[in-house]
């Protein structure tokens, strides 16, 4: 029998990733369409469908060649039915996505959200290295985060697992967060976090490495607190052993409750790699009970962006297998 | 065919608890045996093999009536094996449960740990409510803590998964843990926690009604802070706010990454009821995200002790069927 191809989708408020993903999980060909969210976003899903169409044809891939799409979104999802009940960015509210997808491009249709692909992606063929049990945490403009256990994404009783960034991390005088509480752990590990407390401390800092960083470009990213950091900069030490702090129990908190043998960090700010890893590790050790941390390995993400389309095409396999 | 009968045994460090269940969860007889843990608790096995053939006798139910053994125990357990790695209150050490209970019984048998199999009890026929998506809490001498999630008892990378209690609440100059960590939710959450936390204050309160409490009875329990709470001591008012602040955060956070439809509160502590959630409820509404407060349903576990061997019969259940 001809090795199938597995076509993964993933939905951003700019641009969708899509990519024909082979069976051992390699990309054999990925490109990007903008996302058109005039008129409620309607006519995604034909761009959609017409750029399989076209790649196909362009490729010599015959239609039948493929198994499936697997999609992930942004938003709220129900991941049995593929309807969604609102994703902002792409103007859909209450929008039978599978139904509406499978329709126009003739071929069964896997949806999950962003985060939960991400991890999906990160443990088929990334990082988390196949494990069952996984914490994947997404450090980027917010804190995404997805759960797989005993061998499947945690999805809970509304759509709602892994939503590890909004974790309370300062119970009381923490920052406000987008999701309408204060002190969500989002409000400190994320790459907006992150600049946040650094800008504020700065006045406190004059002679600081990262005062200086700042008074050239008049603003500060998490890559230049950790740079600054590795200079021994004070002041940038201090912000990421306060990050590393509660990332760190956030983590461990989670990790007694679901014992995972992986931890894979990604996002943006995973870049900043050992700088980030080494401070979260040793905070991890102290909150986790030593049967757990034995067991847990705490890695950096390794997909990059791809871990989205990776992820969604594994929703293809999984459900066709 | 004749309806099958479930056997449920929930191993303590004094009694083994047992009971013939019938597969809707209904208990057709219960009864209690001393635990012998002489000589590495050797005797176990025999005493619990031996005594369900004497029941079967002693009620003339035929032998082949049972579709197995479901059974819970404390300490580290592979659960796919039954294999036990160590259960310090047994004496047990390296030692192959299952297969040494399924040579002495004739029948097949299913192993989880103790507070597993309370929650499987409280999801089938307590105030679970069949709930996929569960996590209950056990307020006794320790917390301890089961999660079901996806309509599976979640067990992680080496059985440590439900080890609620030890989720860290006060990261810095927590008390003492058995656990060897410090600030567990366990020291604030158990009944010792309770108790030692009032015991701590009374000085301060030398006129409160937890004070005379003391004087009368020279000891506290978590009983006596609940009443005088509910008796308006100011003393005992405060004890129980801080406790539900610990409780209740650390619930909504591991709720935020779960999404569960039911938190069961149960143990000894739980028999507080009212005076319990009430305050529980609070601290979790102001700390769970809306979408996932609104799914959830905070309540007090109804099975009491018979959780664990409801639970135990349980796994047989799901595993012959």
């Amino acid at each position: 029998m001809k090795q199938k191809l597995l076509i993964g989708v993933d939905i951003g408020g700019t641009t969708i990733k899509m990519a024909f993903i082979n069976m051992n999980g390699q990309i054999r060909e990925q490109w990007y369409i903008p996302t058109d969210t005039s008129e409620k976003g309607k006519q995604i899903s034909n761009d959609i469908a017409n750029s399989i169409r076209d790649h196909s044809l362009q490729l010599n891939i015959p239609y039948d060649t493929f198994a499936g799409i697997g999609m992930g979104a942004p938003g709220f999802i129900n991941m049995k039915t593929g309807f969604i009940y609102n994703a902002v960015n792409l103007g859909w509210e209450n929008y039978p996505l599978k139904d509406d997808l499978e329709l126009k491009s003739g071929l069964p249709v896997y949806i999950d959200n962003d985060a939960n692909i991400a991890a999906l992606g990160e443990m088929w063929k990334g990082s988390g290295n196949r494990s069952d049990d996984l914490i994947c945490v997404t450090l980027g403009t917010g804190v995404g985060g997805g759960i797989i256990s005993n061998g499947m994404i945690l999805h809970g009783a509304n759509g709602m697992a892994g939503e590890i960034g909004h974790m309370t991390a300062v119970p009381q005088g923490g920052a406000p967060c987008n999701c309408g509480k204060t002190g969500c752990v989002e409000t400190i590990a994320s790459a907006t976090g992150i600049v946040r407390i650094a800008t504020e401390g700065l006045s406190k800092y004059p002679e600081s490495l990262l005062n200086q960083t700042y008074d050239i470009n008049r603003s500060l990213t998490s890559k230049d607190v950790f740079e600054c950091a590795s200079k021994e900069d004070q002041w940038a030490v201090d912000v990421v052993q306060f990050v590393s702090l509660h990332l760190g129990l956030t983590i461990a908190n989670l990790a007694n409750a679901l014992n995972p043998s992986k931890i894979v960090i990604g996002g943006g700010v995973s870049k900043a790699g050992e700088r980030l890893l080494e401070p979260l590790q040793e905070v991890f050790n102290q909150f986790a009970l030593p049967r757990v941390r034995d067991k847990a390995e705490l890695v950096i993400a390794s997909l990059g962006n791809d871990a989205g389309i990776i992820g969604a095409a594994w929703l293809v396999k999984e459900n066709i297998s």
